[in-house]
Order: C-alpha cells, then structure tokens, then sequence
C-alpha cells in the first residue's frame, strides 16, 4: 500500500526518523547511566512500547490505570503510572495489576498510600511507590524536604506497600539554554536537600525518576536522578521545535490531510479540525497556528473547526489544488495521536505498517 | 448503580435536563414549519441519534463518511452528510452507503460532484446534492448566486446525482442578539439573491438546510429555510451560557472528576485534562478557563495537562478535600463526547443508562 491509497486525515509516522530518534536517546541514557523508562501516553500503543524496550528502555510509564491495563494486557511488565491514584476503585485495580507487574506509582499524599496499601493488603501484593516532589512546576508534588520524607515514613509504616524513591517532572523547564540553567540551581539545591534529608533520617532512595523529552539530553544535570520518563522523543512536534529543542527536520510524525475546498478566497480547507489534531496550542512565540504544513512553510493553519483546518494561504505563492494532499506536523503529538484509532508507520511513499492506538480513550 | 460508583473522570448527562432540550427545539421546529436535523457530530451515539428522531426530528446530520456508517448501521437510513466529500476514496463509500440510505451530500466544487457521480454511476445508486452557500463565516461555500446555479447546473447535467437545494452554515453569528439582527440583513439578502437566481435559471429548490444551536430558536427569520442542524442543543456547554444561548441551568452534560492532589497551596489538581476535555477555549469574553465547576463558581479551572485539570481556587472561600468529586460543565460538548469511549446517562445520584460513543474517533 502506498501513503496515495490512505483514506484521510490519517496519522503517518516516518519509520527512519522515528527509529533514529529512539536510538538516539536510548543512546544517550546508556551513556549517562540513566534508565529511559518512556512515558508511552505519548503514543498509548503497545508495539511502539515494545520497540521502546527493546532499544533500550527499562519499563514504561503511563498516566491512568486503564493505560497500564492496555500495556499489560500485551506482555509489558514493569510499569510506572506517574500520576496520583487516590480513589479506592482505581486502588483495587492497581492491586490486581500488580499480581503479574511490576508496579510503581507515583503520589503526594498520605490518603492516596493509605488507600493503595489497603488495596494490596486484600489482594496480597506489594506496589512499588514514588514520593513526588515539586520541584516548580507546581502542580503536583509535596513542596518541601520534610514533606517528602514524612510521606516516606508513612509509606514505611503501611503494609504492602514500599518506599521505591522519588519522582518529580520539571514541566517548567522547557525554556531557552541560559533559562534553563538559572532554573537548574534552585532545582539542584532542592533535590540535594531532598537528598540530605532522607540520608538524615536513614531512609535509602531506590529511584530518582525525572526528566521529560524537553529536558532530556540535559538529564545528566540534574542531581542524583537514575531514570527519565520523555514521552514524545520518538516522533517530536511542532512544540518542540518552537522551543528549539530539536530541528524541524527530526520531527517523525504527521497529519496526512486531502484539500476539501478552495471555494473562499485565500483560503483552503483541509480535512482535519480539532477533532484530527487536537485544540492544543502552540506554546512559543506569537503562540498561533495548529501546525506545521511540510509542504509550504508560507501557508498558516490558522484556525481548526472540528472537521475543518483552516489554512490561510494569504502569505504563500504555492497553488493549491482541490482533493491534493499535505502533510502538516502537529502542535502536540501527544493529543494528536489520542485523537485516532489507528496510525500508519511509512518508508518513504509506503505505508510499511499501522498500529491500533489500543489506549486511546482510555482515561481512567 | 449510583455516581459515586463511577470511576473518573466520565461523562455525565443529567436525562430529565436532555430530554426538556430534545423537546424543546422539536417543539418549536414543529411550530415553525422548519424540519429539524440534528448534527450528530456532537455526540457520536446512535441511540441518541434515534431519540431525537423519537421527539421529532426528520432524519440526521453528520460530518464524515465513517460517521454515517456508524449511523447507518445502527438502522438510520436518512443521512445528510454536511461536508464536502471530494476524495475518489469516500465517493465510493458512499455509493455503498446510498445503496440502502437516503444519502445527501453537501459540496462546493464541481471536482467533487464529478467524483461521486462516478462512483454512483458505478453501483447504479442515487446520491441527493446540495450546493453550499457562504453566508459570512468564510470557511466552505461559494460566494455569489450565480456561482450557486453553475454549480446546481453541473449537477444536473451529471448521472446518478441529483440536485436537492441549498445549504449554508451561520458559524458567525453566535453573537448578541443586536449584531445577530445586523448580520442577518445581508445574509437574507444574499439567500433571497439566491432564490432569485435559481428561480431564473428555473431550477427547482426542494431543502435549504440552515441553522445551528446558537441561531436554532431563530430559525424562522432565516430567509426561505426548510431546515436545519444544530448540534449542542441536547447538553449545551459552557460557550453556549457565555454566549448567552441558555442558562447555565439549561446544561445537562459535565464531566465528574475527582480531586487527585492538594499538594500545592492555591491549587487542586482534578482527574480529567485536555484528555478528557478537549483543549477548546472558552470563546466569550476574557477566553480564560475550560470549564465551570458546578460546586463553585469561585473555582476556575485555569489550565489542562494531559490528564491534569489545574484549578485554581484563590477566589474561592470552599474548602476541598482529597478524593471528593466536582462536575465541571466543559467549554465545548462535542469536543468533550469525542474524547471518551463510553458516558453516561443520570436522574439524580442515579446511573441510569450508558452509551458507547460509537463514532468516537471516526475522523475519514
């Protein structure tokens, strides 16, 4: 089959870039003693997690239970589900997870160790657990050093359950170099704190869990840290080149989309809207558009109705054809793919494979 | 089964509020004269789909070719798809659709016309055409009456296509009441122009397709419309109050989320994201926010992660615990239904009825 022959809009991965830059930082972590656990809500596809391990990766991370029951379904057994699971329904889920995975969640409150340690109590398994610590993005994450290390001890007390270290996620971080390394120093001096603080009170870290596809060439710099969770580096995106973390040249992933009018003047509709991309925005600069249109840099996806890109072509020389075709790299590709069922792999004008994004819509 | 049964975040729709919206705008259709098409883009379910059909609707309205076959499959056989089909691909599918479906297309090229005469010809199926008018959004439609009759003239002349009037989409006028009246002077002008236009060229008009949820009420002071498609009118949705289109209290659908961290001081962070919301904007006034909490409105759901609802409650005097439950009433209804593969029906505490959003993620 080639690329012709895909009904649109569809998501199309270059295969040769994305398999570079997985190699890439798989790479790197080797080289910096770093464990590359993938945050795979990125894709939410099992096969591309797989490919993940076996470049190099040591498990895989997920934001929601029903996630790691999808990746564990397929033989994926050693999860991180970053992301606070305090409701006693979601407890008892993860507890019969973790009677066939090795399971690790992270969390910032007592209520949430209490409920999961009750739940593995019942069923006799033991969860692995992370402190989270803010270390500025301020989301989630308990502020401060004691806090950490009061968690820890109640973690300790509980049966079940087990202190397996600490994990943060530097979302703020995704500025300019001379930025980011002004924000470095607090964020050092935090985690060193974090780090006296449990040595004081004899309580040994297992796992420093950071990093994000942003920061992650620089995961070297942050102090103590012995895995990272990026989620977008296979595919990168429009974001992502905004914040000149990679050339647009490496970006793996876009939206295949056929010109469904040319009737208004300086205008051209496209076949994919909000419910194709997504609504995300573009988070750099003038923060406008919806993407990235490989084929004419000139024309501006300027606005998405649900089934409609809007590209304004009033910049652009290019002529447009009705029922052509374009490629256009997405704000957020995380969004993106959550959008579609399925995604095709290409080589060149092929479509070399598709895989069901077997997590999409899962969100509990 | 009861709400707090619900694992989170998920849809809810209130069915005592739903069915009073259903009725409502079927009632006054049947007052007006005016056949009413729901656009069921905004909620992707058949079963909804069959009861607004049940209150009075004539047929239904979809936005791709994949979602009528959700459609069609389910028993519904009068299906207008409102946009403009004009890949080889689709065409073929929708000669198959046709062959035991009422099936109208709207389009405004005549490349598209050709395309699916082709592929009607070729199964010996029948395809009803309308022309699409741009009546001031700027987005699909062409400009002038007589581009309107050339277009309805290539359909004539083609097999197996059949023209059946006119459609247009008043995307622009969700605005106060004083500039809707405005607006609507030229708008009639330009639909009488076209009348005029057709009646010389001696081409019957048999539909004009019309309308949307913000305009529906006022259906009858569009010129010569015979009916229309709104969409949101079952729920509403936060841009539909900040637009003035209903009450607040009119709103059936929010998603129920549940508080997963309190960590950060002025802040708490809920279980549903742009994952589960959708990122659309709130398109009224300041634009902030995506979503009204429904507990407290001092609360204003100020940013979306993934699967992070940041709320910031600085204003607020309301204390907020760990593990309770808010509904928040989403900015967008149809982007919001889109992201879950499942909602559900509710009469107070109780969970009622669920459906699967079967067109989730229908986008070719």
């Amino acid at each position: 089959m080639t690329i012709d022959e895909l009904d649109t809009p569809a998501v199309i991965v270059d295969l040769d870039l994305m398999e570079r830059n997985m190699k890439r930082l798989a790479e790197y972590c080797t080289r910096a003693g770093i464990a590359l656990r993938p945050h795979t809500k990125t894709h939410k596809i099992p096969e591309l997690a797989k490919l993940q391990i076996q470049y190099g990766a040591w498990g895989i991370t997920v934001a929601k239970v029903s996630e790691a029951r999808v990746m564990r379904n397929s033989g994926i057994d050693d999860i991180l589900i970053a992301y606070p699971i305090v409701a006693d329904i979601k407890a008892r889920e993860l507890a019969l997870l973790a009677q066939n995975t090795r399971l690790t969640v992270s969390l910032d409150s007592l209520e949430a160790v209490q409920s999961i340690s009750c739940a593995a109590a019942e069923r006799g398994v033991h969860i692995r657990l992370l402190v989270e610590v803010d270390v500025g993005m301020h989301r989630c994450g308990v502020a401060t050093p004691s806090a950490a290390v009061a968690l820890a001890q109640g973690i300790l007390k509980l049966p079940n359950v087990e202190f397996a270290g600490l994990m943060f996620y530097p979302g703020h971080m995704m500025v300019p170099r001379p930025r980011f390394l002004e924000l470095l120093v607090p964020l050092n001096r935090l985690l060193n704190e974090v780090y006296g603080a449990f040595a004081g009170a004899a309580i040994p870290i297992e796992v420093v869990s950071g990093g994000s596809t942003p920061t992650a060439f620089f995961s070297d710099e942050f102090q103590g840290v012995t895995e990272i969770r990026p989620g977008m580096y296979p595919f990168y995106d429009r974001n992502m080149v905004g914040a000149d973390v990679v050339p647009v040249e490496n970006c793996a992933l876009s939206v295949l989309v056929t010109v469904v009018s040319t009737a208004v003047t300086g205008k051209v509709i496209v076949d994919g809207g909000s419910k194709a991309f997504s609504s995300d925005r573009f988070l750099s600069g003038h923060q406008r558009g919806f993407g990235l249109v490989v084929e004419d840099p000139d024309a501006e996806l300027e606005a998405l109705s649900e089934e409609h890109g809007h590209l304004s072509i009033a910049a652009s020389s290019r002529p447009y054809r009705l029922r052509e075709r374009l490629r256009v790299i997405p704000n957020h590709v995380c969004s993106t793919i959550n959008m579609h069922e399925r995604i095709y792999g290409i080589r060149g004008d092929r479509v070399e494979t598709s895989w069901v994004v077997a997590g999409h819509g899962k969100l509990q």
